[in-house]
């Protein structure tokens, strides 16, 4: 059986499981951490979430014929970015949030300092992932490797999803425009998804121009999936979202729903993913399968 | 003339000024980086400090015939770790400091989650740098520069530095023994230290012999260094400190002068410069005089 055709919900199920088993054994058990910090870095690791970004990796090393395998230390390292960027967010001097994936947040369990660290750990631990690739795969070149950890240092870092982050932050203390706000959007959300999948197809050996479609179907995924969020906030339930809704509403901020409306908001969402399926479908990509069904995935959840 | 020979006085002044140079420009201009964001990486990155970090990494290579111009890139990554973790440490969630190097430390300027922002960029784009090397220096490999990462990753993530500060939050919380403190000091100072010598090292072709004695010395000379620290914080004078004196005593931190008294912990500082010494006289390494006169300088400093 073709690998795309093994149906998306069992592909969630496997990449969750994958992860779950990567992630519980990345700290080198020689090493001597401290237990608190430890526990912090992990409590948040394993908290699950949709381990949306270790997906695109994986799907994305798949459509151009990878091992998953192979791309799965890839997805660690991104989903260690990604978490840490959550525990940092989520402090009391950021958005200063009680409640992340359904579990109280890093802060409220380990004190401020604490997440503060675990954070910086997490962030730091994601480079030593990438840098053992060639040990555990010695046909993936140090070069290869050494691109993927510049892009993700991009991506993830003051251009790419910290600048994001910043701007979101300057952001609350004046008018925003449509146009700060995509910026906001493109960088703090977007800039992961796009290097998710670039690596994922870094690690397989992908072209220029395949780099570029992943690249653009990226950017229109990643944008529609933070609007899809900002529409969640306002519409969603607790239960569902693991995280407090109508959190935006309480902070003041500025949204995609409120500068544009609910309505015209779902319009976009639905024109980005049809754009971003739209550059896959071109025939660059040799099994897009995947990658589709997770874009529509993204549009239609309630989570 | 050998560059060896050179005094100790314009090294010193040498390194701070090829690093006021390189620090200045390392966030490439197409960037497009939030201002504000940017202007507080580059706050405290150029706030001067004494480089002491990028002085091992040069002095490291020069030890081994290596380029000091080829040096420059691993000093200034390690440098932007150095000062992610001081302003990480200085928030009011950690140490709660107001001056760092002479100003106002980065949150009393930024705010908070513009500082722990800015933190998180530094950290990230000390990866970047590093990943840029190979495209600088053609004739340095790939595989040379992976290593690097995976060290600097390993000696300031979890294991090392961050590890150390963890425990060191987790110490101010109960009795300290000076084994605890070992600990401490040899993760949350002496790690970053280490990592410097053996970069510094590898970038210039080190043996693993050679590597080996340069972890020895450092290992010495990192935990003399943050002894002496510990001695300035009782002794020194804020106006050459640029920070506040006796704030350990004031946060009830255990330190060495505390658990050692002040001509104990004095007797320690040589004896370890001293251990750190004899080791880089043993012949491996081909010109350490360099290093020699750094350890003595560290030793009898008042700042």
């Amino acid at each position: 059986m073709n690998p795309a055709d093994q149906p998306l919900k069992s592909f969630i199920d496997e990449t969750a499981h994958l992860m779950e088993k990567e992630l519980t054994y990345i700290l080198p058990s020689v090493w001597d951490v401290p237990d608190v910090l430890k526990e912090s870095m992990m409590y948040s690791l394993l908290a699950g979430g949709k381990r949306m970004r270790p997906m695109f990796v994986l799907a994305a090393a798949e459509s151009l014929h990878g091992s998953l395998k192979e791309a799965t230390p890839v997805a660690c390292a991104i989903e260690l970015i990604h978490t840490y960027s959550l525990i940092h967010d989520d402090l009391p001097a950021m958005d200063n949030d009680d409640l992340r994936r359904g579990i109280p947040t890093n802060h409220k369990v380990f004190g401020d300092a604490m997440a503060i660290l675990a954070g910086d750990a997490l962030l730091t631990h994601a480079f030593f992932i990438l840098s053992t690739i060639p040990d555990r795969y010695p046909h993936i070149s140090s070069h290869c490797v050494l691109n993927i950890i510049r892009e993700l240092s991009m991506y993830s870092g003051a251009s790419g999803m910290v600048g994001g982050q910043a701007a979101d932050i300057l952001g609350e203390q004046g008018a925003t425009t449509i146009g700060e706000l995509e910026y906001i959007h493109l960088h703090k959300t977007a800039d992961l998804i796009i290097c998710s999948l670039r690596a994922g197809g870094m690690i397989a050996g992908a072209t220029n121009a395949q780099l570029e479609a992943l690249e653009i179907f990226g950017r229109s995924i990643g944008l529609a999936f933070q609007i899809q969020d900002d529409i969640l906030d306002v519409t969603g339930e607790q239960s569902k979202l693991g995280k407090t809704p109508k959190s935006d509403e309480s902070q003041l901020k500025v949204t995609y729903p409120y500068l544009l409306g609910l309505d015209e908001s779902r319009r976009l969402v639905e024109e980005l993913t049809r754009t971003g399926k739209d550059v896959l479908n071109s025939g660059v990509i040799p099994l897009p399968q995947r990658l589709l069904e997770l874009a529509d995935f993204l549009m239609g959840r309630d989570y």
